[in-house]
């Protein structure tokens, strides 16, 4: 069994494994300091997302009936109701307390701002400015302290988890109260940073946690609820949770479904979309509901959509020759898709080095050196934004400034968010209006703004934005992606537009443009496709930009595609999360089954006395295990079968692959290219035969423990210095898969009968039983099994999974993939011809990383 | 194997099968006349979704690196923005030739009419009209007598075919022609068809046949493009196709995407779905693109998206008091919903008898008769048009004629479109405006006029409009139902705004009623969810609509559902389509694989003579064999192994199921519930020991030939009448599937060998020669085998698929069903515990009919 939590062994030998090539270390899953990449931890679990139809699950399907099945789907419709409204409330909270922030800052200061121009105590002003921000982002900073998950934006981490990754806390209420708390200061702290990523954060944490009606933080909280207690129920609750996020926070709940059709398309179960859906138009209407009514004080009425929205692109009525675009256009917004691309790959690798950095010089440290960095941040972004909107701006003509004030959807007038610093009455200072406002006022400046900006201004504001934003992602508050995005790619787009109209006279719309921009540079920075297209279109609420913000996406993917990859999957690769890709490259078909998969097994039988089974959970890691008996004694006699003659043609089965044949394959692999753990195994037991140097080799010394972690209990079947490869590699019939956990909890709850009495005095669990203490049931170490007789048996049969989905040794890479993605699957058995399983392959089998260096094992040995 | 094509047996012995009991028939997939239902049928095939990664094609892999991957790549985009702009191409002639026709045809009508007001002639006037329609609707029903497929809206075709059947004929060149030219014809004809359903459907067919770049109408045209052509290829094109299709007709890329993704779920390849957008936005922008082009003259701009739009709702701007919707009206929506959803049902149980009434008097006849239905609901469509124009109508004010035509998005002011028949300067005749119009005009006059219409015209415009659209849909033309469905629903909608505007005094938005009226009735019809939500927010280009018309949807969906099946599953279902649901019932995973596969299996060995292939082609009909060996010799050492000594406990495998052993299960359950074709073997076996009294059943009689088709070429090895049930269902150890089309194919090659050579002598066939005869390969009936050998002998195993899925006989229907669903599978071998084929599952063990009579067999014998 390869799974995972190989990390035990993995840390132990690394120590030493100075020698190792690179190969082993792909092999192994670790730091490769040298190239500077980090590779898949093995200690990332995959969810069980795939159902266990064991005994006590028939039970409950035998106690349920259409009637009460009807019932549970309409407790799911509720479910996806009050997720949706819950995601919706806290996209409120999180709305309402940054604009009273915001608003009383700005307050202060601009009128500190309009004292001091006249008596020259500018820096006073600046001071308050500081003062201000300095303790926004303080609190964001301990509070991501208290929750060290909190930091970032989140949807790396919520990513992961849809596309089946386990990462541990992440789906905590702890998290989301720290996360929602926390990206409320660092936006009102000024930073450059947007409340979007945290927003589907936290909707998916309020996915995972209202269905199960408990929280490991406030352990009180806890109802009993015990049908929707599984992996697979919480992954589909999270993904309704996150789309709901999308939804509130872009009022957008196609968009929200797609994104959650997008990330987590891995197990993608089509009757949850529509559900899904409905989650998100809940958020999104409970948010709209409550903005409308306590803005515009029209209860009743729904007319502000998401937190973030564009406000509307219109041709003023009296012209009839304007259009938002035309065909032509449409060439400019290529162009402006490479280049967005090209930006967001520039603006990845440096926020990929600084990250690096980060992992290497900050993170070792004592916490408060990462609350030093977020204030550093923090006093750099005031100082850059006072300094510019004073120094750097320049004034402008309000063009025609009573026209044009069509923000139906925005709250505010156009004209009331520009600034004047400085200038006189007709005319405003254009980089104070950019930098001296919530973000969201300047985008819809650079959206809507009739009066003009300068290019020297837009290319100075776009430079400074683009480096501190940068900087700012990464550092340990809560903090999207966004909305600075769009802000920066909208001041590149407002820039194209300003050059194209007023150098070139182009008859354009300056506000496609910088939409555009924005699209573009947003699209180059986080690679999403599909979602991301409907988000922006939602957010504009204008169909007809379909079309070109998709070409726009498009090509910006593209081309960054080119250099490297999203920032979140930058940010995913850093963490080092086995995330699956969509598909397998073609070339990757070359490899099988029996390439990829790991063909040492620790495995139990079906019944196994407890003092083995204790042995077996306290000296391994694998969280699950295959459920076999051996057929040794007529192995001989069955092998005679696999020369079959039929139809007087002798014909070899080839395709019966056993264990012994495999591994003999491998080392024999293995000696003309020496690298990988398996060397050690092979050369061992060929050169040695079997002497056991434990001593040199702690690797070698795990590999022994693997097969011979138990007291002697069969004195005809320990494993034993003398057993040949064919011995050690016997084949074993396969009948089903237990689970850690479920093991555990057998032990628990003391599930054994004593050996001369016969197998049904076992006492039964039900469903709920055996799961009542997910999601975290007890390790085995902790457990105290004095009161277990250890030489009771356990009859593991009813428990176990029986009908795993299993592919044969030669299924090709791309149907292994498929299988295990479209299914969610944790752990997948490779069962041969006659039945014996002959190896196991989990997510880390199938990780990119790990099949490029199967592949070109492969190449080299073929 | 269980496979399709029993179609021959079953014809046979249903011809005498008066006594079989409704679970016999239901198993057999017949038409219970008495119970009025229509059972799948058993001739239709699944497409050969999942690829079979034999040695034809890894060589194909081989010469395959990423380069050339992505060339490939590139091909399919290419491809997709191929089909994309075809489809608009294809709805933009559809939509100039109907507004031309339509035009003409008015233009003419209404001057007579003008004319005869005065002078009294109005039977001229209406004869005219007649003339013009009768015209045009005949012109369409001698299409469809060309290609009957063209018939209907081609929707339920599609849904099959994404759902992986495949409906012979159904993409074809032909098909398309005759469709986009008869809805042509059949909406300027004045019936109450829509376009949509077509497009749909012709999109599909380009989908189909771009990227193969030859049609089988016009032989000539064919280039060689294989690597495209297997049936995985060509449904992603389909599905990209009908997306472009709903794209085109609605202008609703996105809707367009969802609609392809809901209904053709069952193989959703992620990496697709992008390119289905891609597809579809470029559908819909070329259709804007021409159509703002002519229509306005304006090339370049982007005004006119779909064939159907709904204009826009807008309140005007002085009424700061108006709002499309606020949270009050959200209750009558959903009152709205639930009658939509009865009238809904209503429609349809009506159109289902009208189409079984149909099927049984009207498509046996001769087909000149299908073109007289239709010209009589020509005929009376016309009179009914015209004489509620002229009798029915009220005169009504016309409000404010002149401030609010902002329909922008629509070509025409609103109020170009009301018509005066007999009323005075300042009013309009209601009914007239509704009846004597385009029913786009229609619908846009329900949306958007500002004057009111009486609700006694309204009520009656329904009822008839309804009576008529019924009568319409599945008269032999082409025909869609979403135009009609809108219009009636419209026109219910604007009653409910009426009543509640006028009557109780209450402030609303008709058109939004209007609307809602629209979708709760064409969702009441079709019931389908989250496509229609989308495709209809898409179409009013208002987010804000979003929650209003999915809550309507939702509720009108399930009070639907509650009655009947949406329109399309019903006709659906009247074929005899085996379609597989989104998922099974949790009731059904009571039963395992063994409860519901097929036992009786015919097979081929790895290496087999010629002769032998050819009969055992000749005498079946099945599409795919399982390649087999026999481990009859050592069957009983084997069985010996089933109890194993491990670990002093005696341990049954219990898992290890064998054909043999599951037949003697069945037989014993029937004979305790006599009904199925199984009790035909067994009693046979059972009671007569093998007499095999063939002439008195019909059905024994293809048993044993399925057993026993070909000559006596292994002596030791021939079934035989004394054969035992242990040797008749021996073991066979399963190593790979073969499709019968591969089998053909290599016979008509010439791929054998002699006895007396190695198999290495064999000719190799390429993947491109595989693949030539795609998609239509000979019968092996037309095939002239004269030169080969008898003799000779054929190796299967290069061409086999070594590795399909399988799946163990006691995994659980929900988790067969997901695999088979998901991976788009046509034949899932059921392989026990040692690696034996016990059986095999198809679609046709999977359909909602089979389950439930398996369902209730097993309960009766539990």
């Amino acid at each position: 069994m390869a799974c995972c939590g190989n990390c035990f062994c993995c840390r132990c030998c690394c120590s030493e494994g100075e020698t190792r090539t690179p190969e082993e270390l792909t092999i192994l899953g670790e730091i490769q300091d040298e190239e500077d990449e980090i590779l898949p931890r093995k200690d990332y679990e995959s969810l069980d997302y795939d159902r266990c139809i064991n005994e006590p699950y028939v039970e409950l399907l035998e106690g349920m009936d259409n009637k009460k099945a009807k019932k549970y789907e309409a407790v799911r419709w509720m479910l996806m109701f009050a997720i949706g409204v819950t995601v919706g409330l806290v996209g409120l909270f999180v709305d309402f307390f940054v604009r009273l922030f915001t608003k009383i800052k700005y307050t202060l200061v601009a009128d500190s701002l309009q004292q001091c121009i006249d008596r020259g105590c500018l820096s006073v002003s600046l001071l308050e400015l500081l003062a201000f921000n300095l303790t926004f982002v303080f609190i964001a900073s301990v509070l991501v302290l208290v929750e060290p998950l909190a930091a970032g934006s989140g949807i790396p981490e919520i990513k992961s988890y849809l596309n089946g990754v386990k990462v541990p806390g992440i789906v905590r209420l702890r998290t989301c109260l720290c996360k929602a708390a926390g990206v409320l200061f660092s936006v009102a702290g000024g930073l450059f940073v947007g409340k979007e990523g945290p927003m589907i954060h936290s909707g998916a944490i309020v996915g995972a946690g209202l269905p199960q009606f408990q929280s490991i933080t406030f352990k009180k909280i806890k109802f009993d609820f015990s049908y929707f207690r599984s992996d697979r129920d919480k992954r589909d609750f999270v993904s309704a949770g996150a789309a709901a996020g999308v939804a509130a926070a872009f009022g957008a709940p196609i968009g929200g479904t797609l994104f959650s059709l997008e990330e987590g398309s891995s197990f993608w179960n089509q009757a949850l979309t529509w559900k899904v859906l409905f989650c998100s138009m809940s958020a999104t209407f409970t948010l709209n509901f409550f903005r409308s009514g306590i803005n515009f004080n029209k209860w009743g009425s729904f007319q502000l959509p998401g937190l973030l929205n564009f406000g509307e692109f219109k041709c003023p009525d009296e012209d009839k020759n304007c259009h938002l675009w035309t065909v032509v256009d449409l060439a400019f917004f290529v162009l402006m898709g490479v280049v967005g691309g090209l930006l967001g790959a520039l603006f990845n690798c440096m926020n990929k080095s600084l990250a690096k950095y980060r992992i290497r010089n900050i993170h070792p440290k004592a916490k408060f050196i990462r609350v030093l960095e977020s204030l550093l941040v923090a006093m750099v972004t005031t100082v850059v934004i006072f300094a510019a909107s004073i120094l750097l701006g320049e004034c402008r003509d309000l063009y025609s400034p009573t026209t044009h004030n069509t923000t139906l959807s925005g709250s505010e007038d156009i004209n009331s968010t520009i600034r004047q610093f400085f200038c006189t009455n007709k005319t405003y200072n254009d980089m104070a209006t950019l930098f001296f406002n919530p973000q969201e006022a300047a985008i819809h400046q650079l959206f809507h703004q009739d009066g003009t900006f300068s290019p020297v201004t837009l290319s100075v504001f776009f430079l400074l934005y683009f480096l501190l934003a940068c900087w700012t992602y990464g550092v340990s508050v809560p903090s999207g992606l966004f909305v600075p995005s769009l802000l920066c790619g909208a001041a590149f787009g407002r820039l194209v537009a300003n050059i194209l109209k007023v150098k070139l006279g182009m008859d354009i719309y300056p506000g496609t443009f910088a939409l555009i921009g924005a699209a573009a540079f947003l699209g180059g920075v986080v690679r999403m496709t599909i979602s991301l297209t409907v988000i922006l279109i939602e957010s504009t609420n204008e169909i007809t930009y379909g079309l070109p913000i998709m070409i726009t996406l498009m090509v910006a993917k593209w081309t960054g595609d080119f250099f490297n990859k999203g920032i979140y999957d930058i940010h995913i690769q850093l963490k080092g999360v086995p995330l699956l890709e969509w598909e397998t490259e073609v070339e990757m078909d070359k490899l099988t089954a029996n390439d990829i998969m790991e063909p040492n097994l620790t495995y139990v039988y079906p019944h196994t006395r407890v003092q083995s089974l204790v042995s077996i959970l306290r000296t391994t890691v694998y969280n699950a295990f295959p459920v076999v008996t051996e057929n040794r004694y007529n192995e001989r006699d069955f092998m005679k079968g696999n020369i079959l003659v039929s139809n007087n043609i002798h014909f070899k089965k080839s395709s019966v692959l056993s264990r012994a044949g495999e591994q003999r394959r491998r080392c024999q692999s293995m000696k003309s290219y020496p690298s990988s753990e398996l060397r050690n195994v092979c050369e061992e037991r060929i050169a040695t035969g079997g002497e056991g140097e434990g001593g040199e080799d702690l690797l070698q010394q795990m590999l022994e423990r693997r097969h011979a972690p138990y007291p002697n209990l069969y004195p005809d079947q320990s494993p034993s210095e003398e057993w040949s490869m064919e011995e050690r590699f016997r084949p074993l019939t396969f009948h089903g898969l237990i689970l850690r956990s479920q093991l555990v909890t057998l032990l628990i709850r003391g599930v054994c009968y004593a050996e001369n009495q016969s197998s049904a005095t076992q006492p039964r669990l039900s469903y709920a039983e055996m799961t009542e203490d997910y999601p975290r049931y007890p390790d085995i170490h902790d457990l105290d099994l004095a009161l277990l007789n250890p030489r009771m048996i356990v009859d593991v049969t009813p428990y176990m999974n029986p009908s795993p989905y299993t592919v044969s040794p030669n299924t090709h890479i791309s149907q292994v993939f498929n299988l295990f993605r479209t299914m969610g699957l944790r752990h997948l058995p490779v069962v041969n011809a006659v039945g014996e399983i002959v190896g196991i392959i989990t997510r880390h089998n199938l990780t990119h990383e790990f099949l490029v260096a199967k592949l070109r094992q492969h190449s080299i040995s073929v």
